[in-house]
């Protein structure tokens, strides 16, 4: 007989590279009853969703919507709508996120050819300009617009207008930047793009909204084999969250609730509030390791006000001092992925969790760790820079 | 600027197809804190999941476990991960799901025989002896256990017993029989199956319990090609679920709380008691509805105690029935699909939603709303069918 206790998780406080913190106010609306998905009064939330989504990434998109999945599925959703077998694509790698894009583009079939950069930098405009002069019949530019693994927040406009003189579409990772920075798929001429639910929106992980332009919704329409995704097939998904409202799967009902009150949040305190705290919390963020003696990874001009990457001391076990962190302090960061594997922290500031109070704290804990690990840190030094970059 | 209203859903009574009602304790883990999905406290819930997942299938086979999307993106784990170009599989097709299985079997690339069974009655073991006879070289047999469009219970046994003389693998869909009727994976030798949360395990709708026996991992380790889903890739989330806990996407942490939860309920009643509260309830409404003068659309040793289907009286517009239904009544029921569009209507008695009290409470406001509408309904003689027998 089986015998599992209850969970009852203890409050953390989320400052990795995601899931973020969780309003209460977004975990209340998951425990709302759960309605039928063709009920009049759920098609309403769908609505009430799609419309804030649109506010959110800044588009006049009809297709924006909530893919039934994680950030990931939001991945896969653009890729196998958008590619067929033995379509060209160019993607940008900096970090995991863009080789798991090549990865996912090779799985459609598609001939995929790579420009990079070294991580921790963005991609630059001349090295997409050189791969669409050697490589012709390109038909998508895919490029992550902030890589949580490194922390980099790659500027998108000069990309976004190469594109659009060799008639490319320009697809855009959006996971971490969606709700913290501005994404503006419209002004940045954005064909589509994917983001996910627990980052800057700070609901809990579980849905990947969506958006698809025109052109990428001509081609999807003109498409001449089938979508290789049944479950991810938009042709036949845009068909229950547009006016036919035809049975595709059961939508994640509360999931969705989830969403709606989560971006309530964000309508309520608007768009450019919300870039702006972001911008300001990381400022000081940055300014107290700063000051603490750490050396950050992002140059200024491209660091992600999501997420911030800093070299751990190269005398101290990053992993223990996460570890300390968490048993002392309940915070949660996370560790350097791929080339940065025990040797940088990946420092979240997401939408609810990206807090005054937050970095106080987190400047606090780790000063006083490291010193407890015999570092010589400036503790006070990097309270006083955080503090002024409050104003 | 934006300004959308609070959601506050009214509680429902969801005795359609699915989603079915959720228990209030499944609702309250829901709203629990959220916890990072490789935080240990998580990793713990996550072993209790898939340790009670196996008492709900039946089955030692390790690799079960939920997939991040909703029952349909199960079926396409299934195919997507057992399926190679040009591979050659027998679908059985005997309404909408088998259908579906059909699309997303072809976007493997795989060559699909299909044997089908009249809307409303089983496939025949003998159709399957004649497809494998005429057939060489099948990998897959693929049937649906409980139809939802039809309320079909699929007898396996001897399926299975004609899969393991051929070496075929065996692939079963659970999702409107897991929890609420026996599926016996391992005594059954079921190769692979899959189900919903949102149906007999009343959890809200948005993962996907999946579960592989020995023969079909083994395939799944011997592919010669990549899965063609990156996001619903096992060789991948098998290495997160299991004991090496290599990052693959980032859990839906709320929705694991909400599985856990509802299967511990599930462990509390005891397999066995609950398959008898389910059989007992539609027997009860089966003869309530019969005593009523309507007539069922299956024969009795194949209906499907998670959902029964009935036909609505030709003279009576089903839509208007299942809108008073709701509006009078707060309950919800589905029409049919496919053959049974217009004629038939769907009541699933799942999970928390399988009580007696629902069953009176459908017929007295079945029996209201028809009489209203000018039908000779007998209602009396329904309340006194079902509280028969119920004994």
């Amino acid at each position: 007989m089986l015998n599992i206790g209850e969970r009852n998780p203890v409050q953390k406080i989320l400052m990795g590279p995601g899931p973020s913190t969780v309003s209460p106010r977004v975990l209340r609306a998951l425990a709302e009853p759960t309605l039928g998905h063709l009920d009049p009064d759920f098609l309403k939330i769908m609505n009430e969703v799609m419309e804030m989504l649109r506010y959110v990434f800044n588009t006049k998109n009809q297709l924006t919507m909530p893919m039934s999945g994680t950030g990931s599925s939001g991945m896969e959703t653009t890729f196998v709508n958008i590619l067929e077998p033995g379509d060209k694509v160019i993607v940008a790698v900096k970090g995991v996120f863009g080789m798991r894009m090549v990865d996912m583009a090779q799985r459609c079939g598609a001939e995929v050819i790579q420009i990079t950069a070294p991580w921790g930098k963005p991609v630059q405009p001349d090295d997409l300009r050189k791969a669409l002069a050697t490589n012709k019949g390109i038909k998508v530019f895919a490029v992550v617009h902030a890589e949580t693994s490194t922390g980099v927040l790659q500027p998108l406009k000069e990309l976004s207008d190469i594109c659009s003189e060799h008639d490319v579409l320009f697809l855009v990772d959006t996971v971490t930047s969606l709700g913290g920075v501005p994404v503006d798929i419209d002004d940045n001429e954005i064909s589509l793009a994917f983001s996910g639910t627990q980052k800057c929106l700070s609901c809990p992980p579980g849905l990947a909204p969506i958006t698809f332009g025109e052109k990428a919704y001509h081609v999807l329409q003109n498409r001449k084999t089938k979508v290789q995704s049944w479950y991810l097939d938009l042709t036949m998904i845009a068909r229950y969250w547009g006016k036919e409202r035809v049975y595709h799967h059961t939508a994640p009902v509360n999931m969705i609730y989830a969403l709606h009150e989560s971006l309530r949040i964000i309508a309520e305190e608007g768009r450019e509030n919300r870039f702006a705290r972001h911008r300001k919390n990381s400022e000081a963020l940055s300014a107290g390791l700063e000051a603490m003696g750490l050396k950050l990874v992002v140059d200024k001009e491209y660091r992600l006000p999501s997420l911030t990457t800093v070299y751990s001391p190269e005398s101290v076990d990053e992993a223990e001092v996460r570890k300390q962190l968490m048993q002392q302090y309940h915070i949660e960061i996370g560790g350097g992925l791929g080339d940065f594997r025990g040797k940088a922290w990946r420092v979240g500031l997401m939408g609810y969790a990206s807090t005054q109070t937050n970095v106080i704290l987190f400047l606090t804990a780790l000063g006083n760790i490291l010193e407890t690990m015999g570092q010589k840190v400036d503790k006070r030094g990097a309270l006083d820079a955080a503090v002024g970059a409050f104003g």
